[in-house]
């Protein structure tokens, strides 16, 4: 097993800031794997190693000692596709279709009430919810991104802020200035290690194709990816269609925006040739179950896609559509469904399902090389989850309960480069308190 | 408003046990309604009244006083189907077809180890794992039915304990002494106010036609309801069809068993007719949405069997095959299939799904005169969810964020008529270390 190191002289010691001791070790890569009496060592916000727990002890001294023998400790999860800020708006409208939804509901609360200080609130809201429920990376499409990166910058989640690109104006900005107001955000993170930038045009049927050949053009040249919803609902197939006699999917392979560095969010309408492109052209697909539910939208073929060759990684779309933030319950609503729709109960089966939320959505972002596993090298980003609860006992199989029992209460820690954002359950960089008084004031003058 | 009661005469102080004062109440009936500052008053176990909290200040004098100004106070919530001893084998074998589960994985560990401890020590960790999420009412179907009265009885939760009857020999009966030994339970269970006897013949393909035709007997003389397994799976009807040439429906419909005393559940194969009949029947139908997803069965029409007329409730199944069992997750996940099946984002909103999962539970163990709403005159059987976390705020609508938003650990306050089970989060008829302990020698038998 190459995860393990052993000590290179006995009774040489090592000064670390951090040794985990947890009871389950699953450190996602290798596929499936689970290891007992193992200790995570952490230095300088890095994985320095992964061995025997008796090694580990005289190995090395640790400024702080995680002992969590009850603990499962994993990476931790990345959510692929999410409007964060749009936790202020959980719960304004439900059980209605998407186009009814956004334009009688969603787009006319954001043209009165969104602004820089209602992104940046709902923002820190949304992680909150997020980092309490073992979530460590997310991937954000929303307007007045600079809030969301200064927000998650402050509270220390690694975040892929999408720079969102619309046809029409907004309180952020008018048509025709989305790109180069992205393009400065881009530029200003630069320098951010937690922080990165990704396009994100919101939809074929929200953006034309003149901000699409230009999003293409600076993707390929400053290497960054491009975050789309891509064939949400049928309706917006079929809209397409008949405006311009092609499916969007096709718009977007002519526009040479299919390939590795675009992530498709949603697919539930896909034809048999479209999921083998999806294959081909090595696109990731972000697949938000739970959201595609709630609206009716229609099922992702997820175990055809993946046969296919298609990364596909999970997301919780925004709390107004879900109406949660919680990752656990989307993994297992992903493997859950994916056995119903491709009638076979070895579908997406629980190690695949661990994976989807976190190496696969790591690879999406291109951040594969830093998180989603935890491997000597990378980043300490990891969370420890109780397993002790009399809803993940007796415990068989730990992959098992991580994926099909464990309730997103049980994570107890969280770190980031190991910064710790929650600590036997109580958040460290954010404060509660703060964002619950400022969620109130935006419901009063939401819905006064 | 019926549900309120002014006072006689102001000044005259009636005692009382017990007054909550929550800043929510959502009684289910009237279907949809929320009521802001009321009380509910409990006496001997019982609602005497829901009345405005200023009226109520003034006119009880209560032992003990519930403020939970943060909280929704609602119905306990009733699991319709549960095998609750089976949480002793939660996660001992995942992905994997109904049958292949069954009889590879399930059948055999039962043969080897399940015995009168087995389900005693099963059914309280289950009990502990349902009152932490709100339920206050379970029907069961199991071996040692006697192991799960006493249980339940000694933790004080409603329970429907279903009289297996099965084909074939186990440790707790051999075949033909099924029903007697279910009678005779019934009888000894008479005088228990929170236990009611339910038949339980397993399935149509475990189970033939005299067992049957004694249990439709039985049922009418004796008033008692029936609660079977009613084409869970395509494999199962397809072999009824050939080895009988009938469905399974079919045979039931014959069998005079189809009718307001029977609770089918699953019943994820239906044709268009047998909709209808199960509308016409008055059936009562036990939907189990994630045990269905994740053994693949199929897809439970709901929407169309409540249009037909048929009363709908909710059950986790098993915790061998969900693999929790939160209430409130299954109503979220109902609903959220519902519209996706339906293909309408309008279908089984909010209001809906937690009526299947109170009232309609109720109806369906016909105990609705007693449980699943709150009115004077009903059991004092409520629970308390704390609706100030993150993921519930803010807050436009209590029915959605109770539906969509809401964890199962937001739970603190459980009562069934009028007794405490659940109180700031900790359980006060169960003890957790024993129950906990148990499970984990258990796990050593099973797979030592």
């Amino acid at each position: 097993m190459n995860l393990m190191q052993s000590p290179d002289i006995v009774g040489q010691v090592e000064s670390i800031d951090l040794l985990v001791l947890p009871g389950y070790l699953v450190p996602i890569e290798p596929a499936g794997s689970v290891l007992l009496d193992h200790a995570l060592a952490v230095h300088d916000g890095r994985i320095v190693s992964i061995l025997p727990a008796d090694e580990a002890r005289l190995k090395y001294k640790a400024r702080q000692l995680l002992d969590l023998p009850g603990h499962a400790v994993m990476p931790g999860l990345v959510n692929l596709h999410t409007h964060s800020a749009m936790s202020l708006m959980r719960g304004l409208a439900d059980d209605l279709p998407l186009m009814d939804w956004l334009q009688q509901h969603i787009w006319p609360a954001e043209g009165q009430h969104m602004n820089r200080a209602f992104c940046g609130d709902g923002v820190r809201l949304a992680m909150a919810e997020m980092i309490r429920g073992g979530q460590t990376t997310f991937s954000d499409m929303y307007f007045f991104p600079e809030a969301t990166a200064e927000a998650a910058i402050a509270a220390g989640m690694r975040t892929a802020v999408g720079l969102i690109v619309i046809d029409f104006p907004t309180a952020w900005a008018q048509p025709g200035e989305y790109i180069h107001k992205g393009l400065d955000l881009h530029d200003r993170l630069r320098n951010q290690a937690l922080v990165k930038t990704v396009f994100a045009p919101h939809a074929p049927y929200t953006v034309s194709d003149e901000p699409l050949r230009q999003i293409r053009q600076y993707a390929t040249e400053l290497g960054i990816g491009i975050h789309m919803h891509v064939h949400e609902t049928a309706g917006e197939v079929e809209m397409a269609v008949a405006q311009s006699g092609k499916r969007p999917w096709q718009r977007l392979k002519e526009l040479d925006l299919l390939g590795p560095d675009l992530i498709a969010v949603h697919m539930t309408q896909l034809t048999d040739e479209e999921i083998a492109e999806a294959g081909q052209y090595k696109v990731h697909i972000a697949h938000c179950p739970e959201s595609n539910l709630k609206l009716a939208s229609g099922f992702c073929p997820v175990h055809r896609l993946i046969e296919a060759g298609a990364n596909v990684g999970i997301g919780t779309d925004g709390a107004a559509s879900n109406n949660d933030l919680d990752l656990f319950g989307e993994l297992r609503t992903a493997s859950l469904l994916a056995k119903a729709v491709a009638g076979d109960a070895r579908a997406l089966p629980a190690a695949t399902a661990l994976e989807l939320a976190t190496i696969n959505g790591a690879r999406a972002l291109g951040w594969d090389d830093t998180i989603g596993s935890l491997k000597p090298g990378k980043a300490a980003d990891f969370i420890a989850v109780d397993m002790s609860a009399v809803n993940t006992q007796p415990l068989y199989n730990v992959l098992s309960h991580l994926a099909y029992a464990v309730n997103s209460r049980q994570v107890d820690h969280v770190y980031v480069a190991g910064r710790a954002l929650l600590s036997e359950g109580r958040l460290q960089t954010l404060v509660e308190d703060e964002l619950l008084a400022k969620a109130r004031e935006w419901r009063d003058i939401i819905r006064p």
